[in-house]
């Protein structure tokens, strides 16, 4: 049953093989060249941008559901996702919404159909650099793009409280997370950093400072080498020591205790 | 629906007013004169312990449920839940095993009662004072009693499992949640809030490194006043600053930067 199915397979016959009344969504930020984005799928007959999000399968692993989620709805792979929250408000499903879109998609169903119950959705989020994938709308979307993460105004049913949410776990993350370490070249200015920092913060930081704290998490070493060419004295080369990270997190250690 | 239910009515009728295939589990972490311990229930009928849990009901906020289930469940009230993990292993629902707890209760179900289905749980924890809650059984438990962290052993499903994540969230929140604000008196010294860090981390911390990292989070503050009366220099007291906690964190300033 793990082929892909039609929308309307989805939808008429889907209470025989998804999990009841759950949901999944993920929030994909997409960071290049200091510029924060979220990826998007616009939908078919409504127009609206919505997160790439699904069902899953009775016998799945919920982690897995949402690898092939993400890979069904927008072609991307090989992401780490991190689970950050379960959404689940009784108003968060709307059924009148629901049955309007289904009646635009020319698709019947029972008033008692498994997709017009109450749903609880479980996000799921993660960070890439866009500049190195190609996503790709599935049957059920027009588009599926990058869009900027400061101009989104609103989305489909909570999908832009959502998004918040994950945006606030993310830049808690950065606290102690190695966040960044694919999204930057091996070797790196602290500058560089201070830049993908304030680009996810939305905000400037002083210098000083940073260099202080992010030194501090245990995850960022200075190397011996310096960057030669430019036109200033040649700024040292940092990397993540994910080894050094690594074996914090199995000792307890985050965050620099 | 709302009334408490009595195990048998609960387990048979139960898909009428639950949601199906949801639970949650509430991890109370309880912290007194450096000690760690967690609020445990002993089943019914099988030789184990288990954490707190229960179901949703088809209408009721999730955040809602958490609270209902820990005040039905222990008798606590009052308590700030936060949701941490959601655990969705097809493999942790044991079909076998429960049908054996039912036989031993004397309930009678069918093959594809709603309490024999594949279980998805959210998880939440708080961490209160033990000294100032009196738990207490509900009627499918013979013991509600506070446990020694660090000497559990094993416990019923994959409920050791979601004690471990949750201990392991609590050890990252130190970073950048005021924990302990309610643990500690409201002015303390610096080796007081030191030795609550240290028994929620399970080990000792260096003392500067502590002192100059804890001031850094921005959420506790030094006093003008001493403590007086001891043997030694008389120390400094210190306080949560939760004013300006919580506009950092509006301005989405978490940890510091």
């Amino acid at each position: 049953m793990k082929r892909e199915l039609s929308i309307k397979e989805t939808i008429q016959r889907g209470a025989n093989f998804f999990m009841p009344s759950l949901s999944l969504d993920c929030v994909i930020f997409g960071f290049h060249e200091n510029e924060l984005k979220v990826l998007l799928l616009k939908m078919k007959n409504a127009d609206t941008w919505a997160l790439p999000g699904g069902f899953i399968y009775k016998e799945e692993d919920i982690e897995n559901a949402a690898i092939r989620v993400l890979r069904e709805r927008t072609g991307l792979h090989d992401i780490f996702l991190r689970q950050f929250h379960v959404f689940g408000q009784p108003s968060r499903s709307e059924k009148k919404f629901h049955s309007n879109l289904l009646r635009k998609d020319g698709i019947k169903v029972s008033k008692d159909n498994w997709i017009l119950q109450r749903f609880i959705t479980v996000g799921y989020y993660a960070l890439v650099d866009f500049a190195t994938v190609t996503p790709e709308p599935d049957q059920s979307s027009v588009a599926c793009e990058w869009k900027d993460i400061y101009s989104i105004q609103d989305l489909f049913m909570d999908h832009k409280h959502i998004l918040d949410t994950a945006l606030y776990t993310l830049r808690m993350q950065l606290n102690y997370v190695p966040i960044g370490h694919k999204l930057l070249p091996q070797k790196f200015t602290m500058p560089e950093l201070q830049k993908l920092y304030e680009t996810i913060l939305g905000k400037k930081l002083d210098r000083r400072n940073f260099q202080r704290r992010i030194l501090s998490f245990g995850f960022i070493k200075r190397l011996k080498e310096t960057r030669k060419g430019g036109a200033h004295k040649a700024p040292f080369l940092y990397s993540f020591d994910l080894k050094k990270y690594k074996k914090a997190l199995e000792q307890g250690l985050q965050g620099g205790w």
